[in-house]
């Protein structure tokens, strides 16, 4: 997943070549005729298509892929939409939800808490002094504070001006009826000949304009006090969720528990796609000690429990849960799969 | 293929059961988890996707797929472009092109030729009384008669009403500085609750509102005078071809000789994704006519070996042909399949 007009990845390649385990070469779609001038243009196959094999895989050794990349735009608009409800989530998931789905907004909605949103500008000891967690009541003082909300949707809008103008009009009139009390703000840059996407700032640009970015890692010190030496880590859980504000919301609440029982906050992020959402529950540590350790391998599984109660699927997991993994969330069930004949 | 925002089926398809051969059964994404509220939302699969194999394939039956819907728009506009210049083609490709990959059209673009254009309405008789296809000279004549031009695009576009109308303020700008010669149209459709498919007139509507549609079927009676029996027919040749209007005017300049040098009229349309065109090499014929029978054969593998040459794949193919699709234009190359072990 990435962040602009083509950020699901998944959808935006355009013709594979494979080498597989027994040597043979494997080319995919129109790529699969030698002198063919769509082999990277076009996703289309005639018959059934084998590409999805080789995603995520270990199949055979993708040696070309082609992957769509998003013209430069005439305009770009950053824009971000804050509510300082914690229930507000509900409506806004349900309204931008709408908005993905009937054409509004082509790019990806990311959604993050209160608690991801501070994290990225300092650590824990920044915000509570005291121990374990943040409490709700100065997490409630952090938000009047700071003025992020609880939660807060950035996305970006790309295309020609007049298009980019009216979409943003639509989102603004859309939200100030169905959530009046949230906050839009959208920055529009715009240029002729293309936005040229190092001329946008740092707090409207990078990923969202097409930079890579880690811009967000200093997240992961979070947890680790200034004045002591220690190893920050992170990590997450990744369900696959309806896009739902009521199952979003019950999400966090089910959650959030978890994460203060093993001592930490609810971190939380998601990306928004047209029917479902890529949600993460962060939580970052620090490695040498190991009690955190041995926390974070607590809060795992308990997210992991409530995710298997639920029916949700992972969207990625680290190695050491790949067995869950199997158990819980891979996305087929081939009792003889084909491939191991 | 379709015509409005999810034309494009093939993206569009989230979750399938398939029964294999042996009585295995295969669930497809999150459906691969048996109480997933996603199974039918989410395109993405953790690990390889084995969708693409059942697709256009008999590996198994399918007998559960979710196909996402485009929710009901707030407008509709239904827009036509037309050009009188046959060379007009080539800006009309690459600038539709452009707004295909700029986010302007979501939905399909769909250009026809004017013989086709011509067909849908009536025979061939209805506008030449000589013998072969109907001479150049004429459709000149033709094409100032009816005003329907060289080429003539369809498209629709949806969603709210303020973005449906940038949109096409937009393309009538960009057409205007780019093919100013060109007509654009666009009629409007809008209703707060959402456009009632039914409401739209057969001429603006149907396919392009979501409502299937026998309109274009007459054409196959272009060859059949009304004087005489005979049994109409169809058939195609449709190459995947780049989206590039020198191609696509090269492509009518190589295939129209091969057409009147069987008897029939260059009739040609094509779908305009966003990289690439699948074309549609059309021709009817009497099928009790065996002479026409073998003239069709013969064009047939004309356009056959025309893209073979340009090593441009095909979209379908009868099973007549799976041979030359077999050689020509199967979009994998595996020595030795896995489904065959």
């Amino acid at each position: 997943m990435g962040f602009g007009m083509n950020w699901a990845h998944h959808q935006c390649i355009a013709g594979l070549e494979i080498h597989l385990p027994d040597g043979d070469v494997v080319r995919t779609g129109q790529f699969g005729i030698t002198n063919s001038p769509s082999a990277f243009l076009s996703k289309f196959t005639y018959g059934p298509s084998v590409e999805g094999l080789f995603l995520q895989s270990n199949l055979g050794v993708v040696t070309k892929l082609s992957l769509w990349l998003t013209p430069q735009p005439q305009a770009y608009m950053a824009c971000t939409f804050g509510m300082q409800e914690y229930a507000g989530l509900e409506v806004m998931v349900d309204t931008f939800g709408e908005m993905k789905r009937n054409g509004t907004i082509q790019s990806c909605v990311w959604f993050t808490s209160l608690i991801e949103t501070l994290c990225i500008t300092g650590r824990r000891e920044d915000y509570w002094k005291g121990p374990g967690p943040v409490p709700d009541w100065r997490l409630e003082e952090l938000r009047k504070e700071t003025g992020f909300g609880h939660w807060y949707a950035r996305w970006g809008l790309y295309g020609p001006q007049r298009i980019v103008q009216a979409q943003f009009d639509e989102i603004k009139a859309v939200m100030a009826a169905r959530a009046p009390t949230g906050e839009i703000t959208g920055v529009m840059y715009a240029d002729d000949k293309g936005v040229d996407a190092a001329s946008v700032p740092p707090q409207h640009g990078e990923m969202f304009v097409g930079r890579p970015s880690l811009w967000s890692l200093p997240l992961i010190n979070w947890p680790i006090p200034k004045d002591r030496q220690g190893k920050a880590a992170h990590g997450d859980y990744a369900p696959v969720i309806p896009s739902s504000g009521k199952l979003l919301l019950e999400w966090m609440e089910a959650t959030k528990p978890i994460c203060e029982a093993n001592g930490v906050e609810l971190m939380a992020d998601f990306f928004m796609h047209e029917r479902h959402v890529v949600l993460m529950n962060m939580f970052t540590w620090d490695q040498t000690d190991p009690e955190q350790k041995e926390r974070m391998n607590r809060l795992y599984y308990g997210l992991y429990e409530e995710a298997k109660k639920r029916g949700y699927g992972m969207y990625r997991g680290h190695i050491n849960h790949m067995g869950e993994s199997g158990t819980c969330v891979v996305g087929l069930k081939l009792t003889r799969p084909t491939w191991q004949t």
